[in-house]
């Protein structure tokens, strides 16, 4: 991972597909700087004297792509300039890499559909000949076959239905983020006392140290709450780059797994943290999953009233759900999360680096969370697993982290829209519980993102050709789409159960479009065991 | 007590000490509120055709006051009136009742200085003959006189430094409390997550029921927690008023002492508020001292992630100190409230009544904290303690809990000025670590306040006087201002120690006068040494 910081003589390169706007938002930000503004596509229309279609016509692709490669090496060896280059130039890994070296690279981003729409009687694009059918087509290939190089672009910023000047405006914040670590992608959340950062970036884990003096953390005494597991395959970074930036980390280890989820483990870090020597400002550190992040978390809000809590969640689930909303508690016999507090961390940090150790299968159940937040959120991070699968990791978290902080922002409480987030849940966790934890959360929600799914389309409320689009992708993941050995009337009774418990009706979450989903109360019992049916396989085996 | 609540047609009663601005204030309110007034002096002096000091004069103060008490059985007996008596008509049993019985009556107060500015030159007053020193004798004499009848007017509006339009206003915010409960003081405190109410009053304990449901509470299963001793003396009532209401309460009960106050008797809580039927919208309540509160409000602000919690503190220190400020905790073996949580309650029901129940060492040990306010930030309560003792536990109570809230809500989160509530602290950590807590907290604070004022004329900020005032006082309300068979080095040596864990310089919080402490940081080995000895009696025998 590139480390060094941008400065002010850095280069700020804008890429990203045709009709994303590189040319206007790169002048609007060169003037808004005071800096030299160089397109790349201009500069390579004068040297050969005519066009662009016209040099794809006479002199053929490799001709403009060769002198797209020599003039991305010569601006690089250059200072301060802002860069538009046309979209398939950094496609070449030597002027990406060149450029990056110059400063940050930005790839600007936008839907098919609103690229289409800008593009709309542009005659001078050599590549997108034809009617408006051929070309999507087009564009669709064209996308899927430069995905690995513009997913290799860490810094990204969506243009869609932005004016020119708001997309300056989040190129500026994205920008700001670079300043604190190359390559880095901060996110800022509104909470209820006071906004924190989510940093994603590739090698994070080893700058926390830097980020948090950054956020006027005092180095000192500091906690690492984790188990055996992740300290072996993740803390040494961690504790490296505290030690750099002048912490004195301890590792408090918690065992593994939900069952020790209680009380009685929370009980005994308290005493770890006054061994560590931790005082009221000293920071507790999560490093792990959603079980060790629910510990840390309720730790962190009640040792000594409450000190500062940083979470590094370590699992793809984590990442995308549990560090964004404050939610940390412990399980009772009684049942789960009874216990805990609402924690705001003051600091979030995503290295998507280690979901290179996480096991195939947890992955995948952290891919539920992020088609979940697609369909509520997301209509582009969907289409993009549908197109190219799972192809850049810090802009699959980024985007699903996204959704999520913005549900979150509207209603920190839980009093309405966050209950969104709960597409999928409904039926998930009756299957959970039927089935006694022995699906993985994220498989129980795959499956309850179906079963919702085809609750809609019953409804009239969501067309067929999306309950389609749902089923295959959950299928594609890797993830269950029908499941056998469950009883319907069972599943039935732990949703009636959990109804019962909160005192409500029960309620659905269901999908209309991407990132369109409403909440219905009661759809009626036959609506809901046809849904249930839906899923289940070799049921009526069982009734017999 | 009168339950009957305040209606628009009820009587509204100004009375207080001469110079108070009963008549400027009664005809304000009477012209804001649109309704007729009443001047009882006025009525008097047309009925002899003279001034109130002529009548004095020519016909003796009997005959004045039978003219008085004749007059208030008239005016009780009609309706909407706003009525401003005489600063002794009240005095009379008989006509207090009867104008209580027909709506709220206000008493309004001033320092003494202030009255004494404010009657300067006048020459009308019969009672008040003589230069000012004269009149400053007589105003104490007249106002010790008073005191039990001024005492049993739960409704006190304070004029110092107000102007008229401020006093009324501050008038309508304390009839808005009578409107819930007569005789009830209602006291918003501003918390950082929202306002709550601490309402007090004689025998409000039963009407705590009534209080949730206008603060929105929806009726159902409630949990009160309390110890075995307290449920017996208290719990009677507050259950019968709960269930009024439509709660459905369930004792919760944890053992009794300090040495209980920790997670594992939290964790035994958590069980018994499932049982209890208790949702993220039920309410615990605490109804004991400060262990119990402490115990209580951790609980409910862990459970599900937080419930609404209601604190009913039933001994004088957690009404007048732990019912402000959202501290909650346990103990661990390794030192005291060092896991816990801020959690504001939704509503503070104080209930001096309960008093009567303490015993008279507990109740004394609850005096030091009142002593402790008085200096911070209440002349008056200081002074009425001087002149008069705890005479009225309702306004003693009130008084004191103004000043804290005053404090904390100018610094929620203990950044600044609420060290101040630290007064005497410093040296009573000391003194209670050094005798393993065989002294109680207010015992220790006692002296510690003995020794602020020690230290603080040694290093000139404080007259001596005050000095000797704060230990008479002390004194007077059986508390001790010295004591035997503790070691000089010991207790400063528990002093260091408390100053090395919280990685802070030695801090203590002094008197400049009645009103007016301040923060000193490290005053010298010397200072503190000789502060420690000015409380401790027989040390030489000690050091032999």
């Amino acid at each position: 991972m590139v480390t060094r910081a941008y400065t002010s003589t850095d280069n700020i390169t804008l890429t990203g597909f045709m009709g994303t706007g590189k040319t206007t938002v790169g002048r609007l930000l060169a003037q808004q700087l005071n800096r030299p503004f160089v397109d790349l596509d201009e500069q390579i229309e004068q040297h050969f004297g005519k066009s662009v279609a016209e040099i794809f016509a006479d002199e053929g692709e490799p001709a403009f792509r060769l002198a797209e490669i020599r003039l991305c090496s010569q601006l690089a060896e250059q200072e301060g300039l802002i860069i538009s280059t046309g979209g398939g130039a950094l496609v070449n890994p030597a002027s990406r890499h060149a450029l990056t070296e110059s400063g940050p690279v930005v790839c600007l981003t936008a839907t098919i559909e609103e690229i289409l729409a800008r593009l709309h009687g542009s005659a001078d694009r050599p590549l997108l000949p034809g009617d408006a059918a051929e070309q999507g087509k087009r564009i669709r290939d064209l996308l899927y076959t430069r995905r690995h190089a513009y997913a290799a672009i860490p810094l990204r910023v969506d243009t869609t239905g932005r004016t020119p000047d708001e997309i300056v405006d989040a190129l500026l914040a994205t920008l700001a983020g670079y300043e604190e670590a190359a390559g880095m992608t901060r996110i800022p959340v509104a909470a209820p006392d006071g906004e924190y950062d989510i940093c994603v970036g590739e090698g994070l884990l080893e700058q926390t140290g830097t980020l948090l003096l950054n956020r006027g953390m005092r180095p000192g005494p500091a906690a690492i709450v984790t188990n055996d597991q992740i300290a072996e395959l993740s803390a040494a970074p961690l504790m490296a780059g505290l030690r750099t930036a002048g912490f004195e980390p301890t590792l408090c280890i918690v065992p593994e797994g939900e069952a020790h989820k209680t009380l009685e483990t929370v009980a005994d870090l308290y005493p770890q943290f006054l061994a560590a020597g931790l005082d009221r400002k000293s920071p507790v550190i999560s490093l792990g999953g959603g079980v060790v992040g629910d510990m840390a978390g309720y730790a962190a809000a009640s040792f000594l009233r409450g000190v500062p809590f940083v979470q590094i969640p370590t699992s793809l689930l984590a990442m995308v759900d549990a560090s964004v909303g404050g939610k940390t508690g412990v399980d009772l016999p009684q049942g789960k999360n009874l216990v805990g507090a609402f924690k705001q961390p003051a600091l979030v940090v995503i290295d998507p680096d280690v979901l290179h150790t996480l096991p195939a299968a947890e992955f995948r159940a952290g891919l539920a969370e992020v088609i979940k937040h697609g369909i509520i959120g997301a209509p582009d991070l969907f289409t993009a697993l549908e197109e190219h699968g799972p192809t850049s990791m810090t802009h699959l978290v980024i985007d699903a982290v996204r959704v999520k902080v913005e549900v979150v922002e509207e209603d920190p409480f839980e009093q309405g829209r966050r209950a969104t987030l709960n597409l999928g849940h409904t039926f998930g966790h009756a299957l959970e519980t039927v089935g006694e934890f022995s699906l993985r959360h994220g498989e129980a929600v795959a499956l309850g993102l179906v079963a919702a799914a085809n609750m809609a389309v019953e409804l009239g409320r969501c067309p067929e050709e999306l309950a389609m689009r749902i089923r295959n992708l959950v299928d594609r993941m890797g993830l269950p789409i029908q499941i056998s050995g469950y009883d319907t009337n069972a599943v039935l009774a732990a949703m009636r159960y959990d109804k019962k418990r909160a005192g409500k009706t029960l309620r659905f979450i269901i999908p209309q479009a991407l990132g369109d989903v409403v909440m219905i109360d009661d759809p009626g019992e036959a609506v809901v065991r046809r849904a249930v049916e839906s899923i289940l396989i070799g049921r009526e085996k069982i009734k017999d």
